[in-house]
């Protein structure tokens, strides 16, 4: 088999064998087969596509070339949350306690931000004390005892998936469906759970744009799931407005609690809990709306907030924190935003919002950044809502009085205005299961 | 200007500008582009193609990325001429010394062998002590002194298509007429003749399979040549057979003195008439018909092959064994392969015969190999021939008798017989000008 021979039959229009698959995937992890000719490759798929058997082995491959985590000494169905990046997205920190309190476990991974969108780990790590990294057996020792695990990505984890990435990321290959669906799922399968439910946000500050690509890829991603025997649902939401209020990480964990105690933003707690539902209904085999009722019972009842300060307090993490958020991490300096119009909100640019919150020291621009994590923005108009000048949009916080010209000139760009009350846009377009 | 947009608005389908064609191949070239990108971009442009604007920019900008070669010293008209490659071609070695006589200027730089076709440059080594590397100095004084040189390509002409060919080479990108014309004209236009006559072969032993694909190509590089002031013209000629019966170093030297000397096989006369006739009507400003008379008077009269000789005398070639061909190189040993059916020649796979003749010793099969000069094939029947079960279908050389039953299975495996006899193909498709 030579990887000249691949690369023209995918560039004839041709379906790859399994076997072929295979050839390139581990070829290209051991460093056999060149960067150049694994991107011809990737080009030929972005404009040829891959079938969905092709898609699920590309996948398999990807999720085989490290380490697949084995979840069984957890003793009993364990779930697994994924959200294909938006702004004010702290669904996890919701979702995942809310299932734990009921019964469902969560052994979970989660990312850093880089761009404009955050990332859990650096969520949690506004909380003092809290550690990230655990070893494998503290990791499924404390999934054990209380359920609920959420730690950083272990570079052992799918990584032909990482060099494929980092080689799309350079030649412009990224924006590709079937090699986005196999390149999350991938590090899904490896990562062990059973049940998967994934969160695919569509809008100005998600990477799929339209409703019809995010359609797309959630069917191919619970395609390659059923087809390895997992229990798998996408929530295709909207993110052509920050979820919630609050952007930046101590910020994003106030908020987060709001909703673990019964309060919180409306749109952000309806997502949690469509979220939660889904994966208490896959995971226990009961129907969806029992589900819902379950969830919601464990938001107000308080059972789902004790399950997060159980997770926290056993990772290391200061619970008074949670107890009292005016403890977290907060900003030196605070900007006020004021509108310069009358009317209604007609849009947000989702994108530019979360890289004015960048700006503000809340992420990253480069990998080695540091983060602040009392920086961020809390929004007082989205879209939808009427306004006045003079009238507070958002207040910007930061500990570097320095950045706010900056990130204001760009969260004012984000900001669209008209006379007439904008049509209402879903929050959930659609569940596909 | 980011390379990674360049790729992203070709592969999303649109024009590129000159300054980004210019950007791509500048940084490619200097080290800049990094392969897996020019990769992308590539298999970008085979799939979703260049127009003809592009095109010669391309090529411009590959012909100008080293040396130009200024022949104004020659003090007259000069042309070039260049071949797409088949088996059994030596029409440089018929049409040079002929234009020559009539008064255009030939200053050429040639190839070797690579692959299953020869090399101008390893024919000319056959003859005794003639030298192919000649200082640009000597090249000049010999063109003005005795107007026609032929020698081995320079390194310094067109390096960034020479780095970008491997780059097509190794990730399935050489198949694209855009990128074929423009590698090609490259080449030719930083070579320097005013005067650009090119031989696109087509059928099983060329690299264009279809007449379609070489009259895409031919009019590709027309349009450039004119685009860029040349005067330039593309005969399509038929390679479903080798042209002439010889295939090998020493063998088609001999042919080819056949032709000067006013004899030779007809198919091989008919494409050097037809190709020097081109170049002294557009060099010369004259008519074809007119051309083509001067072109039979100079093989008849003798007076091409004595500019054979003076060019050979001048490059320190032996001129005794053109003058007496026995005293070219020989091979020690002969096989006879002897027709296997009664019948007709129906097709010839003109690939598989040069692939035999390499196998004899006549090519290369890596760039290092050494050649046999005297190896190679003597065809006796050809498409069309009749041929009765025994009769000799053709001649083996080699100075190694173990390559015969190889060499011999692959050529019988190129023939194919049929009872009735097949329809002719011609042997000159069309002239685009």
């Amino acid at each position: 088999m030579r990887i000249y021979d691949i690369i023209a039959k995918k560039r004839d229009g041709f379906e790859l064998t399994d076997g072929e698959i295979a050839f390139f995937v581990r070829g290209y992890t051991n460093g056999e087969i060149k960067d150049s000719q694994a991107a011809a490759l990737l080009m030929a798929v972005y404009l040829n596509g891959m079938t969905d058997r092709e898609t699920v082995c590309l996948t398999n491959e990807m999720a085989h070339s490290g380490d697949m985590l084995d979840l069984s000494a957890v003793g009993s169905v364990t779930a697994d949350k994924h959200s294909t990046g938006g702004v004010g997205d702290k669904t996890t920190l919701v979702v995942a306690p809310v299932v734990a309190s009921l019964g469902v476990k969560v052994a979970k991974m989660s990312g850093r931000g880089l761009g404009h969108t955050g990332g859990t780990v650096d969520k949690l790590e506004s909380i003092e004390g809290f550690r990230t990294e655990l070893s494998g057996e503290e990791f499924i020792e404390q999934v054990k005892k209380t359920g609920v695990c959420v730690v950083g990505q272990s570079g052992l984890l799918a990584p032909a998936d990482k060099k494929l990435y980092a080689l799309r990321d350079e030649t412009a290959t990224v924006g590709c469906i079937p090699l986005i669906a196999s390149s999350i799922m991938s590090k899904k399968l490896a990562a062990g759970a059973e049940c998967i439910v994934l969160d695919v946000k569509t809008g100005s500050g998600a990477f799929m744009k339209t409703a019809r690509d995010a359609q797309e890829l959630s069917r191919k991603m619970v395609d390659i799931g059923k087809k390895c025997q997992r229990k798998v649902a996408a929530l295709i939401t909207d993110m052509n407005t920050p979820l919630g209020n609050n952007i930046g990480n101590s910020l994003e964990v106030i908020e987060a609690v709001e909703v673990l105690n019964g309060k919180g933003p409306q749109d952000l707690r309806e997502v949690c809990v469509a979220l939660a539902a889904n994966i208490v209904s896959l995971s226990l085999n009961i129907p969806l709306e029992k589900a819902e009722e379950k969830v919601a019972l464990a938001l107000s009842d308080g059972s789902a907030f004790l399950k997060l300060c159980e997770m926290v307090r056993l990772q290391g993490g200061n619970v008074s924190q949670l107890e009292n958020t005016d403890l977290l991490p907060k900003a030196k300096f605070c900007r006020r935003v004021l509108s310069p119009s009358d009317g209604f909100v007609s849009f947000t640019d989702a994108e530019k919002i979360g890289s004015s919150s960048v700006i503000l020291g809340a992420g990253r621009k480069t990998k080695e950044d540091k983060i602040d994590h009392a920086a961020g923005i809390i929004l007082k108009k989205k879209t939808g809502d009427k306004v006045q000048k003079g009238e507070v949009l958002a207040e910007l916080f930061s500990n570097n009085e320095s950045l706010f010209d900056e990130s204001e000139k760009l969260l004012l760009s984000a900001y669209e205005f008209s006379s007439a009350e904008p049509k209402k846009t879903p929050l959930i377009y659609e569940t596909v299961r």
